[in-house]
């Protein structure tokens, strides 16, 4: 299990959301309340959009909690677009090049979930990346495969449908190995001006995903919290978690869905549908 | 809050005790279930007497639950006499020179507890410290400073008396700053052929502390077993939380107690009474 | 021995320093000409001011060559005042805690250099440090003591006099133990407006330093170099030692010299001479 | 570059040949002398066979000289077959799953040098890795691709000719890739029983290698020196880089020359000829 965040408003010091939130993501590293562990403390990664070309990254093998450098950089740092991410690893070495968010040119890309019996697929998967893909795979998660699938079958011109054919892809080769439950997680995308979010499930229940309401409707709800009152309605949050309690706040993304936030905060929704591929030897690319 | 456990008995591979053992240390570290925190992810540390020279240290600052390193190590290191500590950081870095055990030649100490508000009393305390031994005070955690008082304070010769002094003079010095429940905690002490324990708090319960029982009784109560049959008159645990819920397996050591085991699995155990000392700077030496 | 250097000009790209330079301070933690060994591998540490309150810090234990986050700060960070140090570790551990700039404030402090037989000076010297300021003393370097006995003999009002003042203590110190090269090395300090830095050895050549020249100089040297091109006269470098060879950029600072650098790019040079103070124990504050 | 030490002989404190060698392999993760490079400072890795099933292996991405762990198990783990690897990272991230020795079962193997142009011929040899094993690639270095090449072709019956399959099917591959001098280097494997070494280079002259001399010799030539008094006929040592500059101690491997050191010191050589393989998709198993 993992948690992870995504920002997309106007700039903050990333320190705003990253520390001052009740519930962020830094404390669910130590306290997750919503998935199978509560603890997620192997690494964490952090991408921003900001000063220099395309994102930065910083990840480390550290707990979120604990690493003296992510609370110097969250509260140095102003970004209109990041994504956090903290790792619960599930039998990958905890090592940065294991840590999420990943990064191809422009785009980041971050996973809450796995890919069932990732052992026994790997090779099939990592054989149906595009070959000049190949050598950029660094690490050894089965969320790095994920990505560079995606940007195989599409990702930088169509980023749900590449996600579509990748899920599909991906349970299609699964299927081959008996393997039923393969896909399960939350995805989340950004080229910098645009984020993207998936929840989707081959069987059973998603991994959950929020995004947070309307901004006007969040400041109308508590007009006497400080930092609400701070929101405009270019501002939406998608997180693994709720930062809060706060009824009207968070909106829950429902099962086998994406979402698409804009800059100005518009939301859409739609439904997500794997699509199959029947051959894994030949991807359409 | 921390978690640590002692092993004085026959040579056994680290290990059985500490990733074989249902609820051992290792699994302490991500869910600890009597401390304050479920969490101890800020680091570890491994002593052993063994090959060479007085004992091995190894230490990390990752979560003891994800190190390969320890596994490789547990797996491959035979110790008739060995301490291993997880840490949850409470101000203080999460750097190697902060892990236990700390080390002055043959001696070792692990600690679970704190000094009451350490940075009104750190500088008074490293004063007590016999002067050749301040340069040796290499991290910044209260326990490092408590060691080097109870060296200066005879521990060498008198581990439970020195010990005694030291905690009456941390509590003297605390109390000229007002300071009242000063010291919390359980210690444990090696010099390679005995181990010492002691479970203390100056105001309210202290941490918990174990002794495993005699292990005839043991083998008697479960003779199926194969683990317990394995144990010899001379294995004895001292931990911080049992390692199982099994009953009439782990005895719980009392409050303000210190506890000695020697060699042949004998347990003696005594009060633990501080001895005021009424000037931080003149300690008894 | 170490390697240092501090930018105080135009907003730039921490890249363009760090990476981009032929022979700059990354490229030293490999292959530096000037020291006693070539190699300053054991961490490194960035300080800078920029958005946010006071200076931000990235602290590492890895190779300044190898840190992939490294590279990434400095090309998503933009300063107009940031020192970096690359370390060659002398005694003291590899841990974070241990990395320069130290900080105190809105100051941030570098050292090349070492205090002689400092095992032996490290209790004196903490101990004329102010009591408040005590418990802040995190690692176990020189450096740190240096610095924290600076700010109680009044870096903030005066930098310069308080680190004539704290080399005289030192030297005292040092003395009374029959030390006599006691301080060596070369200092750099920030408050995020004006830059110093002092070369100072109690015996002998000091470690090496040097200063930019002139920008209207070196651009009227170098007609055809791009970067240098790009050079306003508000730009200034202190360095260990020259990024590149060529002649007319760079300027030795004598020994024994205390050199200010201005906003504006204005570098102002006075003798840098010891105050001995004739006890440790009664610091002048 | 890297640089690789083994040892095969009677059991010795590994200190003994780590640190207390006069120009042994930490002190060539500082100061080698016969690489492209000097330093060897992107994390090491340490193999033994000892207590505990199959080998252990220590590995850490800080560089050897001032890994304080290092120095800890070396003094206190014994072994009669062991094998360290300090590295210089040349492309590939410096993680625990790049450092050598690699592991697979009993089996152990270093490597010293490179596959040219490894990223372009990454997939294509990851292909030819036995299906089953190719989940167990946990890193991304060259090495650890020909070693499961390696073991593809038969490392674990004939370790000689197997790398020489292994070598000649990269040299075939990296041919349709129009890469000439594809395999540079020298290869260490071991099974706890023997030792096995190859020095080879495609084009050109390869990594040095030498083996230590008859100890009969050696304690002949020098009869003062109680170190070398100590060696007995059993003892061996393969070395990238000699750890003294007596005479008579070590003797140059030749080009393209495998060696294999059995038990008892024996020592054989034989020419290495790799065995070109005409279909990477069709591998000899």
């Amino acid at each position: 299990m993992c948690r992870w965040m995504a920002w997309l408003g106007q700039p903050v010091l990333i320190d705003e959301l990253l520390f001052k939130a009740q519930h962020g993501i830094v404390d669910q590293s130590l306290h997750a309340r919503m998935g199978a562990e509560p603890t997620n403390g192997d690494g964490f990664g952090l991408g921003w959009y900001g000063v220099g070309d395309g994102p930065g990254i910083y990840r480390s093998v550290s707990p979120a909690w604990g690493d003296p450098n992510l609370r110097e950089l969250a509260y140095h740092l102003e970004s209109p677009l990041f994504m956090a991410h903290v790792r619960a690893a599930i039998g990958s070495p905890v090592q940065e090049t294991n840590c999420h968010p990943f990064r191809h040119g422009q785009w980041l890309f971050v996973h809450n979930g796995y890919i069932a019996d990732f052992h026994l697929l790997r090779r099939d998967l990592m054989l149906a990346i595009d070959p000049p893909l190949f050598a950029q795979v660094q690490g050894s998660t089965d969320t790095e495969v994920v990505f560079h699938l995606a940007l195989t079958l599409g990702l930088e011109q169509d980023p749900i449908g590449a996600l579509e054919r990748t899920v599909g892809l991906i349970e299609t080769a699964a299927g081959g190995h008996g393997i039923t439950a393969a896909v399960q997680g939350s995805f989340g995308v950004s080229d910098g001006s645009t984020l993207w979010a998936v929840r989707y499930a081959s069987e059973g229940p998603a991994r959950s995903l929020f995004a947070s309401a309307d901004p006007s409707a969040i400041r109308h709800l508590y007009p006497d919290n400080e930092r609400f009152q701070r929101l405009t309605d270019d501002d939406r949050l998608i997180v693994s978690e709720p930062f809060s309690d706060l009824p009207g706040v968070w909106h829950e993304i429902p099962q086998a869905t994406a979402v698409t936030v804009h800059h100005g905060g518009v939301l859409e929704q739609r439904a997500f549908r794997p699509i199959a591929t029947d051959s894994v030897s030949a991807p359409l690319r």
